[in-house]
């Protein structure tokens, strides 16, 4: 049998995935599972998108054009603006998800050996989409006794080589929740502008910031226009992960060619999808805000909760439905399988993500983990009280 | 500004997609433009696909898993078996589009500098594919002369090196409409087996062979189980190709495990494109019988038709719904944008796809043209007395 590729064996298998077997294993053996492992939202697509692919009358399922429906993109103009985001339709590409816009970004603008800068814990499938384009990825530990902020300049400047071509932010974060702030923005701009390096920024969270500072976009940074690839998608904020539908936007022309030229090799994004995410943005204000409030609930509900129970702390995030909090706890890989494998109260269990998938410096994240809130309140309440529980008797308890 | 990946220049434009302006301008000047450029059928989509999309009753539009839907992968069983092709629903992954599925299949098997070898003309995106896996694609000419059947095993040979990982067949062939014989197939397989190779085998245009012969699937050759990974698509056959599902079959448990990472990555495909293709699988028999039975007559008409053309050779395809003919004049690239640009019979034109696209060896396919029968036999007739009229006055007509 010939031998498969040392690019997919290099591939990393999410330490969320390995538990799966087990969650589902305690399912099997009769237990309730709280599942707060993934981002996804448990509240309701607006109803224009299910409306509008109810609607569906056509004879044929046709290709798209292959940068998206123009008419999507024309209406996303309007949508950008309410967050002063200026991008004309020509800006933007519509994508397969915000994983193929990280993708087609990467192929776009880096060659194999190329290098960009992550700040750490980050979402865990950027490490797998510089696989496929044959690029590193260097990361810069962000703490969590300092909630999480930018690390320092001086720890990216010692990182940049003749390969560095980017930095890569997530904003607001996921896992931390954290969001940058003006200073903290304007720093990365310096560190781009100085280094002439690309700026990939993940906006997904953007309609989910708790602190009533300004939102800033990558877009926002004078002086990069240029260096700027914003990664989209629709999968969050409308609670429409199945549709597969993302955007990359820049205003690099060069760069816009690159990404074009992947774009047609596979022919189009998908169809119904953008037709969901364009009738989205017709949703009353109401869905946005009632989506908004909910989250913004849970989130001081659970945060509290968190810090209420002897041994754990949560920073506060500031975006996003994600935390990363610290538990009293050897090893989160650990805990988590032994929470869905050996334990239960009441019959019931937990399903969290451990940390160590979000840092590639070995040994970072070993007693965190990420908890969404992507249940209800109810929900939450009988989670924290599983947690507390477990930690009681957890036989890798530290303190 | 930084500058963008060397891969993304690499990325071959499209003959076709250079063309696409000239056909614009051609209708913005009052022309009627005939496409006869890409693969996008006229025929309706099954209406249980539109009915299933119209039906859809849920609040949350979710991830589906990365692997697809399992009931559409169970229910894909016993489709395929109806070919013959014996699968269990855990050798089936479900992909966005035949597109992704050739992409993560060379990014599973193939490390950057491993080599391919794919009889040409071909379809140009595997080479698209093949850039961003970083492997090298090595084509074999196959000649309309002898109807563009399989080049002679000794040429395989003679490109086979230590870096061979694999052979690419399209069968039905896309963009000759050739399909293998059961000798050629097996020839195939003796090469396979003797250098240990994987053997990529797009089959999405399997419901469309015109010969009666029985149709020869990479599945049904003994002995590579192991090596054989199968593209498919719901595309052509259903005229769906804007849901973007596909699939990836393979009954080699390592080269899923490593397609599984890439999938897991994307978190998965289109949840509506599923459950629409999933219908289509219901569709009533008539569906495709009708559709094989308008292919198969547009078939007989247009190569007829073709033939009848002084000067014009086309060999008669044996499956799928294009021909390459041959054309009497100096460059098809020229001939076709100024059949756009310069001519016009009754004020309509034709647009057709030049054949240097689909070769990697410079200067073949020069008097060669794609054409799709993807018009209705009306438009076919005006578009061959177009043809007819356009090569009398041609200023690079050869002979």
């Amino acid at each position: 049998m010939p031998e498969v590729s040392k690019r997919g064996i290099r591939m990393p298998e999410s330490p969320i995935r390995k538990l799966v077997p087990f969650a589902d294993k305690a399912i099997a053996d009769g237990k309730k599972v709280f599942y707060l492992n993934i981002g996804q939202p448990d509240l309701p697509t607006p109803q224009v998108a299910i409306d509008a692919i109810r609607r569906i009358d056509r004879k044929i399922l046709e290709y798209s054009p292959s940068d998206g429906i123009r008419s999507y993109r024309v209406k996303l103009e309007k949508y950008y603006r309410k967050f002063n985001i200026n991008v004309s339709a020509d800006d933007i590409i519509i994508t397969t998800g915000g994983s193929e816009a990280v993708t087609y970004a990467f192929l776009a603008c880096l060659d194999p050996g190329d290098e960009i800068i992550v700040p750490e814990p980050s979402y865990a499938n950027y490490t797998a989409f510089a696989i496929v384009a044959g690029a590193v990825v260097k990361t810069i530990p962000s703490r969590i006794e300092e909630g999480f902020s930018l690390p320092p300049v001086d720890k990216f400047e010692k990182l940049i080589t003749p390969r560095t071509k980017g930095i890569l932010i997530c904003n607001p974060n996921n896992p931390t929740g954290y969001l940058y702030t003006r200073a903290e923005m304007n720093k990365i701009r310096d560190l781009v502008k100085k280094y002439d390096l690309f700026l990939f920024s993940d906006e997904v969270y953007r309609e989910f910031c708790y602190t009533g500072a300004p939102y800033i976009s990558a877009f926002h940074l004078e002086g990069i226009e240029n260096n700027v690839i914003l990664v989209d998608s629709v999968s969050k904020r409308y609670s429409e992960c199945g549709l597969r539908i993302g955007a990359l936007i820049t205003k690099n022309k060069t760069v816009r060619g690159n990404v074009l030229k992947f774009c047609q090799a596979r022919l189009s994004p998908p169809l119904i999808g953008q037709i969901a995410a364009e009738a989205s943005l017709d949703a009353p204000d109401e869905y946005l805000l009632d989506t908004y409030n909910e989250y913004l609930e849970r989130r001081k509900f659970l945060i509290d909760g968190l810090n209420r129970i002897n041994g754990v702390y949560s920073p506060i995030p500031m975006g996003a439905f994600y935390t990363v909090a610290r538990l009293p706890v050897d090893d989160s890989d650990k805990f988590c399988k032994w929470l869905l494998s050996d334990f239960s109260y009441q019959n019931k269990t937990i399903f969290m993500a451990p940390a160590s998938g979000f840092y590639t410096t070995p040994g970072l994240g070993k007693n965190e983990v990420r908890i969404a809130y992507v249940l209800n309140k109810d929900d939450l309440a009988t989670s924290l009280k599983i947690l507390e529980e477990a930690l009681k008797v957890y036989p890798g308890r530290t303190h």
